[in-house]
C-alpha cells in the first residue's frame, strides 16, 4: 500500500482546556516521524484561520518549546467558536487543495467533529485523496463513543480541589454556600465536585445536575435538612439546571422578573445570586453566599490530571498514526479496559458518530433523590483525576468545662 | 526573671487564608518547648468558642498530624466574624482567669488585634498577669506596621495564576473579559494580578483599585483603546472600586436601578455582570464576559507561596517565643530588610497600633492613569509569591500565502 503524501494542517476549536495543547503537541511530534507528511501547518483560530489562510509553520518549533507548550493551558494556536456553513466548507476545502493539505486534524468538541465530517464528505465527492481526523477535547465530557474526553479529568480535578478548599472555608465560617459549575447540558463536571468529600460531614452536601429537573421546593427542603443537621451546607449546581419542562432555572426566573418590568439577570453570576437570594428569603439562615467558578475551570495553569495530560497527548499522537499508517478517517475515542487497574485503549470511530449529538450523564451516576452522585460515578471518575491534595484535620479532643 | 506560668489559649478569626494554619501550628509547636506553658487550649470558632468555653486540647495532637494541618487551607480551629463588645470582653476575660489562661494568641486581622488589645487592657486593670499576642493574617495585606501580612503571598499567587490562565483563555477566544478580585478597601490583591504578565501583550491590560476613583467614562475609553490595539482586553477590578465620592460602584448602580423600581443587584457576581453589561452596551464589541473569583482566592488548596507559608509559620512561632521569653504583649509585624536579596525579620509592635485602622496601597504602587501598577509594586510583590508556572508559547513562523 503506497501511503498518501502531502502537507498536514492542524487547528484547535471551541472552549479551551488545560490539556488541549498536549493533543496538539502529540500530533506534531508524531507527524515529524512520518516522511509522507511534508509541511506541518497550524491554522490560527480554527476554521477562521483556514478561511483567512492564516497558517504557521509548525516544523519551525523546537521540541523543547513544544514540550513547554504542551503543559500550557488553552489553545496555543488560538481557538474559535464557529461552525462553518456549507459555502464556507467548500471554500475551506479549496484552500486545503491549494496548500496540498492531505492530512487534516481538528481538535475540538462535537462541532469540530461535524466540520471534519463535512470536509471529508466534500473530499470523497470530488475524489480528492484526504485523511481527516477529529481529536476530541472538552471539559464537559459529553462526546459520544468515548468513556471520557481529554480535558475532563483536569477540569474535574480543578473543581474537586476548589470544593475541597471551599468546604474548609464553609467549615471555618459556617453558612450556606452555593457554587455554580460549568456544564450546560451534561452533569459530569458538577458531579466531579463529589470527589472533594473525604469525611462524612464534608461538602459538597448536595449536587444538582442538568439531567434531572430542578424543583425549587425540593431544593429548599434538601438544603434545610442539611443545614439543620450540620449547621452549614455546601451545594454545587450545574449552570444548566432546568425545570421539568427543560427551561433553565436562571432564564425562567429572568422571565418572571421581566414580567414585572424589572432588569434582566443574565450575567455569569446570576444563577448563583438568584439561588442565594431565594435560600435567604425562604430559609432565613445566617450567611448565604454564592460563587460561580467561571473560566478558571478550563484555564487554571499547573493544576492538571496526569492521566488526562497523558491521554490528551496520546490521542493526538494516535490520530496522526492512524491517518498515516491506517489510511482511514475518523475521530479518536478513549475506551476503558474492563480491568481492575485503570487502563485505556484508543479506537477510531466514524466522524458521523461523534458529530452533532452529545451525551449526558448516565442515570446510574445520579442518586435517586437527584441531589448527589452514586458510588458508580466515584468509581468512574476517581482514576481520571488522579491524586488530590492531602487535607489535615485536628483530632479535636475536647477540654472538659470548668 | 521568673517567667509567667499557666495555660495557653489560641484561636483563629476572620476570613480564612491558605496559610492561617501555619501560624497555628508554628505557635503550638513552639509552645510545647516551654515548660512555663502547661495546657495548650484551642478555642473553636474564635471568641465564640471562648464565650462558650468550647476548648480542645492541642497537646493531644500528634506532630505529624499538625504538619498536615499546617498545609491545609482555612482555620483548622474554625473561625468567626465577631468583634466582642465590652460586656463580652469582660466575660471572656473571666473565662481566661477560670481556666488559668496566662498566654493568649489570636490569629486574625485588625479586628482580632483590637480584641486582643481590649483583653490585655482588662488584664492590666485588675493586675492579672497575662501575655497577649495578635498573630497577623489577611489576604488583603492591609495591616499597619507590616511590610506585608501572612496569607497575602499565597492569595496573590492564586490570583496571578488565575489571570495567567485567563489571559491564555482570552488569547484563545479573543474578547473583553473582566475579573473581579477580593479586597474591599485595599488594592494589594488586585494589584498582584499584574504578576501574570510575561509578554508585552499579555493581560491583565488594565487594573482598577479601590484607592483610586473609578470613573465609568475613563474606564470605557481605557478598555476601548486596548481592545482596538490587541483585539482583546483583560481587565481586573477590585470588588471595592468606588466613585469620586467613595460610593462603591456596585452599590451606586443598584440604587440607580432601584430608583426605577427594579430588582436589586447585590449578589457576588453583580459588579462583574454590571461592568460587562455597560461595556457591551457602550462599546458594542464581540464577546464580553465577567468572572468573580470569590472564595477560591482564600481557600484553594495546594497553591501557596513557599515564602508565605514559611513566614506564616514563623510569625506564630515568634509570637510564642516573645510572649514566654520576652515577657511582652503585642502584634507580630513582618519587616523587610533593606538588602538586594529578599529577607525579613519579625518585630513586636503594640497591639493598639495594629487594631482598628487598616492601610491602603501606597500611591507609589499605582500608575498615574490609575489603571495599572508601577514597577515599584512588581518589585515589592514578586518575592512574596515565589515561582509561577512556566508558560509556553509557539514561535508562530507565518506561512506565506499561496
Amino acid at each position: 500500500m503506497s501511503k498518501l503524501k502531502g502537507n498536514m494542517l492542524i487547528a484547535q476549536s471551541g472552549g479551551p482546556t488545560v490539556v488541549i495543547n498536549q493533543s496538539l503537541v502529540g500530533a506534531i511530534i508524531e507527524a515529524r516521524k512520518h516522511k509522507e507528511i511534508k509541511s506541518i501547518y497550524g491554522a490560527l483560530h480554527g476554521v477562521k484561520g483556514i478561511l483567512e489562510e492564516d497558517f504557521i509553520d509548525l516544523k519551525k518549533e523546537s521540541t523543547s518549546n513544544l514540550k513547554k507548550v504542551a503543559f500550557t493551558p488553552c489553545a496555543a494556536l488560538g481557538s474559535v467558536r464557529k461552525k462553518p456553513d456549507e459555502e464556507e466548507c467548500e471554500k475551506i476545502f479549496k484552500i486545503m487543495q491549494k496548500y496540498d493539505v492531505r492530512y487534516f486534524f481538528y481538535i475540538g468538541g462535537n462541532d469540530s467533529a461535524e466540520t471534519a465530517h463535512i470536509l471529508n464528505e466534500n473530499a470523497k465527492k470530488v475524489g480528492y485523496e484526504f485523511r481527516c481526523f477529529h481529536i476530541p477535547k472538552t471539559i464537559d465530557n459529553d462526546l459520544r463513543e468515548s468513556d471520557h474526553t481529554p480535558g475532563y479529568g483536569s477540569a474535574a480535578k480543578f473543581v474537586a480541589m476548589a470544593i475541597m478548599g471551599d468546604n474548609l472555608d464553609n467549615r471555618s465560617l459556617p453558612g450556606i454556600k452555593i457554587d455554580v459549575i460549568m456544564g450546560r447540558h451534561a452533569g459530569f463536571l458538577v458531579a466531579a465536585t463529589s470527589l472533594a468529600k473525604i469525611y462524612e460531614d464534608d461538602g459538597p452536601h448536595l449536587i444538582y445536575f442538568p439531567e434531572k429537573p430542578f424543583i425549587m421546593d425540593k431544593f429548599l427542603s434538601d438544603v434545610d435538612k442539611i443545614y439543620k443537621k450540620y449547621g452549614r451546607c455546601l451545594i454545587t449546581v450545574s449552570e444548566g439546571i432546568s425545570d421539568e419542562k427543560g427551561q433553565p432555572i436562571a432564564a425562567k426566573f429572568t422571565q418572571e422578573i421581566d414580567a414585572h418590568g424589572n432588569v434582566q439577570l443574565s450575567g455569569t453570576g446570576a444563577l448563583g445570586d438568584l439561588l442565594a437570594s431565594i435560600v435567604k428569603k425562604e430559609l432565613k439562615p445566617g450567611r448565604v453566599r454564592a460563587d460561580t467558578f467561571g473560566y478558571l475551570q478550563r484555564s487554571f495553569p499547573a493544576i492538571y490530571s496526569d492521566v488526562d495530560a497523558k491521554e490528551a497527548y496520546e490521542v493526538g499522537e494516535f490520530a496522526v498514526k492512524m491517518a498515516v499508517s491506517g489510511d482511514i478517517d475518523g475521530s479518536v475515542s478513549i475506551k476503558r479496559k474492563n480491568s481492575k487497574k485503570y487502563s485505556v485503549y484508543y479506537e477510531v470511530v466514524p466522524l458521523s458518530k461523534v458529530a452533532k449529538e452529545t451525551r449526558s450523564m448516565p442515570s446510574k451516576f445520579i442518586n435517586r433523590g437527584g441531589n448527589f452522585v452514586t458510588g458508580a460515578f466515584i468509581e468512574y471518575a476517581k482514576p481520571l483525576i488522579g491524586k488530590l491534595p492531602e487535607i489535615g484535620k485536628l483530632k479535636k479532643v475536647k477540654v472538659s468545662k470548668k
